[in-house]
């Protein structure tokens, strides 16, 4: 692999983790172990009122399961990502991502884990974003199914060992990801999950190889 | 019938109303000709930064289309409506209100409406909440289907004449309805959109002839 020289940095089981990303870097976010979901959120950098939008994003793609060549919009309907590359071709856009609440209410938990969205806070808490403003998050690798009548089920992700997903920024950003919480989002282990920022040449020779399907 | 004392607020076609809500009003919301989308969204009044919220009212139903006994929950995981009554069974809460975006990128319109973003924004000033804080809205009437391969198809909408949805407040709330603006959203001809908010003794009556199926 000409990319090894940049490393990937590990987001622990149940945990997040934030970054910066300038225009044209290169997001790349590995499932190490397989079946593990990440939860991504996404900010503009030099106004955060701007984010990353699933309504906006599911909308203009007029599809539910977005995959390589897609783009993922803000809520002022301007591009943030393109999906670059793919391995899986199966993640979320519906749902908020897992907190205290949802682990006392669909899980029944009395003294329940902060949750991929307490997580999210606290990784963004340096750039001042509360949990207020943490929104339906980008489900990597999250595998939500729908039958005739719309009843939702959370099947394990489809996501092998090595399997990743590349997301080339469209505008500075600040993002956070997650090693999600949620047992139905892992097949009831919890894995950590890698991720790398690409960036001048090394993102141009990274998107060069993954066009090049190696 | 006994509630014809409270008068009706007619929404114009392509145009928004606003409304604050009491703990325990009603608000019923009529397709007056039927085939025609009503976007609603919710604020705390107390706290404007808790709104309702697809993702956590998704999530916790597990299923994509609520109706009768079904809550709506706000990004704070609390209950703020309960639906009481349901005439047509068949809302939409996945996609964004249409906007002069959503006109122009999927229409192709060079001179775009404002939508429903634009006249909630429009119609939401008073109380300081802009366009940014506009999230999905719970899509009162939109008959959205989803095929095996996750495509979305916006149909016309099941609502007839007269039919309706009554929501029960379980906070004070500032709202806002459209009739919305986008052609796929009212079978192609722009139509109004009827709604009352009933108090006290006139909650309680509707609320008992709705139970008793009158």
């Amino acid at each position: 692999m000409s990319n090894a020289a940049i490393s990937f940095t590990r987001i622990p089981p149940c945990s997040a983790r934030a970054a910066e990303l300038e225009a044209g870097d290169l997001l790349e976010i590995v499932d190490p172990e397989g079946e593990q979901v990440c939860d991504l959120v996404a900010f503009r950098r030099d106004d955060l009122r701007e984010y990353l939008s699933s309504g906006r994003s599911l909308d203009y793609a007029s599809k539910l399961w977005l995959g390589t060549g897609d783009l993922l919009y803000s809520n002022r309907s301007r591009p943030m990502f393109e999906i670059v590359a793919d391995d899986v071709g199966r993640h979320d856009f519906t749902l908020t991502p897992c907190s205290r609440d949802t682990f006392r209410i669909l899980y029944g938990h009395t003294d329940p884990k902060p949750g991929c969205e307490g997580n999210l806070e606290m990784a963004l808490a340096p750039w001042g974003i509360d949990r207020d403003r943490i929104p339906i998050a980008f489900n990597v690798f999250m595998h939500v199914a729908f039958d005739g009548d719309g009843r939702i089920s959370v099947l394990p992700p489809k996501s092998r060992a090595g399997d990743r997903i590349l997301l080339r920024a469209l505008m500075p950003m600040v993002v956070a990801m997650t090693a999600c919480s949620a047992p139905q989002s892992n097949n009831g282990r919890f894995k950590p999950i890698d991720f790398r920022v690409l960036r001048g040449d090394d993102a141009a020779r990274v998107a060069a190889a993954s066009a090049a399907g190696t």
